[in-house]
């Protein structure tokens, strides 16, 4: 059994109600500094009764990380690094961005009052770089390749004291841990069955197995769930390897998705997640664009919630499962929902959609017309 | 002393989390339907020591309304609304709309599975809508007077069973006391001295006094803070109305300002306002775009918060009734932040932002000579 350097077991803080406060046992913080919270985590896991109801699954929730202070999961990583970073007496930070990790960044930074430095990856949508340039960061673009480009970041910052945040910085995934506690919590101190997550660098699925590992350690639940990695289609380096039964993955030539916030042709904690999957039992899906597009509508009509589709991959995968038969009814299940995103792909275009114009003198007339007509 | 029907104190359920039920006592709900809730509230109050300290200000406080489920305050009051519309067997719901609000009613409509019907106001952006398109609500533009509108949406809906949860409806206003209750709480069981909220409609703003008003009622607190409403300088009938001693605001003709969603010309609860402004020793306060503009890039630059323009009015008020010796530095302050926007501001137009590029193999020698040349 595991045993912190205290001589206790590790435990719940019931009285602390802010999440880094609460898991307190279970991170590598020596004390939480509020100043640089912006109150990330504590996100609501929701039921899904009517997607539940037409899967047949009355246990199916989604853990709404579109919650946390940006947007996106990334935050919850991102103060735990960021406090590291200010108790180390450091001034300066950076990551190597594609959008949501950006803002978290860009945003814990001016909260710490830390000079941020954003490598932006080309293809960067404006408007997550505008977003981001509203904390007053410093924006660099490079030329070159992108994944030489997140090693040689953190080389250049252990260089200059200037710690570069990426996707799997060890505190960052540490900071992921909370996101299963929580779950724990929620779903009544319990594992679920299932628990989906989109999968890019790995660093996000790595983090809620180790919570749930510690969870395991401290016998508080039996066993983990089956972590359910969830790729698109067009960039799915993890699934291919998977499949193929190979310890690490293969390097992609060429990524065709809209799945930007999750397409890394070469994922750096990928040998990682591929061991973790065979150890723990876990999966790897892939899914089409159409697909996720189609879950993320799913998700706003039938349950009120808006995703960035690289989230609602999750959706997407699970109904393959149910397809599939993995999936059984009495199976309680999680969707971890990751962003909403930074409203890239709403913010352009013309508006075309079914606008229906009325007089003010005729709106109860008109309105009852199209009740009458439709219903 | 107030007493609730069952003849006892109204008092906070210390056992609940959510917030419906931990503050039920003080709201009209007979139960809270889970089902049709997206975990709006709990939201954070964030001590802002930065600008705190450049104001003078050790006690000074946002609390972020940017992190209800649809990115506003509405959602308090609209998952209320819709409660009470589902508990009454009804099937259509509406709302009159600006932005925020469209997006809030569309999503709890698709939450509670009822049809939704949004009437626009002109100018809405079409990012809104966007958003709040993608759950489903029929979208009307109705032709004709914003004002009129208003009333004529409630008498429709009367006729047809389909209730406009408007902007001071009264069952979205109950909704809006939790906020306060949740300051209470989260500034250890006391009221602030001041509180700073927009005011457009003026639903909102007489929510959060009566919160106040029943804390003080079960004696919990000895009075209730200076509430400041804040509207902006180029629609400001409140503010006019109040300095000129009037008991209800004169029709404006012209509006001028980027502050949309607080640029009401004629606000429905405008008499109530300003009466309970002279009551309980309110403020009612104008600022120009300028000024809003300039507080929206300092609470992100300096303490990692995004908001709209109309909710950055709060910060540009304090600033002047710092200025004018109104506040006084012992005094704890809470600023409410209404809303994060949904990127109309940010969505169109280049960008403009000075973002250096550098090649991958200069990386280390590029940063250290941005480092060196400005620090």
């Amino acid at each position: 059994m595991f045993v912190t350097p205290g001589g206790g077991r590790r435990t719940i803080r019931e009285g602390a109600r802010r999440p880094l406060e609460r898991y307190a046992d279970f991170l590598p913080l020596s004390s939480v500094d509020a100043r640089l919270s912006l109150g990330e985590g504590g996100t609501p896991l929701l039921r899904l009764t009517r997607i539940g109801s037409r899967l047949g699954l009355p246990g199916l929730y989604a853990k709404d990380e579109t919650r946390n202070p940006t947007g996106s999961f990334k935050d919850r990583g991102t103060v735990v690094a960021v406090m590291k970073a200010a108790a180390s007496g450091l001034r300066r930070i950076g990551t190597v961005s594609t959008g949501n990790m950006a803002v978290s960044t860009s945003a814990y930074g001016a909260r710490a009052g830390l000079e941020t430095f954003l490598l932006l990856k080309e293809g960067t949508s404006d408007v997550a770089i505008r977003a981001a340039a509203a904390y007053g960061p410093r924006l660099i673009s490079v030329d070159g390749d992108y994944g030489r480009l997140f090693h040689r970041s953190l080389e250049a910052g252990r260089a200059l004291g200037l710690p570069f945040l990426n996707s799997v910085d060890p505190f960052r995934m540490e900071g992921y841990k909370v996101t299963g506690y929580e779950i724990y919590e929620q779903l009544g101190r319990r594992a679920p069955a299932f628990l989906f997550v989109p999968v890019s660098a790995g660093g996000h699925f790595l983090g809620l197995l180790r919570a749930f590992e510690d969870l395991e350690k401290e016998l508080l639940i039996g066993g983990v769930p089956v972590l359910v990695g969830v790729q698109a289609e067009g960039c799915a380096p993890l699934v291919r390897a998977f499949e193929a039964g190979r310890p690490r993955c293969e390097r992609l030539d060429r990524v065709r998705t809209i799945a930007h916030a999750i397409s890394n042709p070469a994922p750096p904690a990928g040998a990682a997640v591929l061991r973790a999957v065979r150890e723990r039992g876990g999966l790897l899906v892939s899914v089409s664009d159409e697909e996720m597009l189609a879950a993320r509508s799913e998700l706003a009509l039938r349950e009120g919630l808006s995703c960035q589709p690289e989230s609602a991959t999750v959706l997407a995968a699970l109904s393959r499962l149910v397809d599939g038969g993995t999936v059984a009814r009495g199976d309680e299940i999680v969707l971890v929902l990751t962003g909403r995103g930074h409203g890239a792909d709403q913010a352009s275009g013309p508006l075309s959609l079914p606008v229906r114009r009325m007089p003010l003198d005729g709106l109860e007339r008109d309105i009852r017309d199209m009740i009458g007509l439709e219903v």
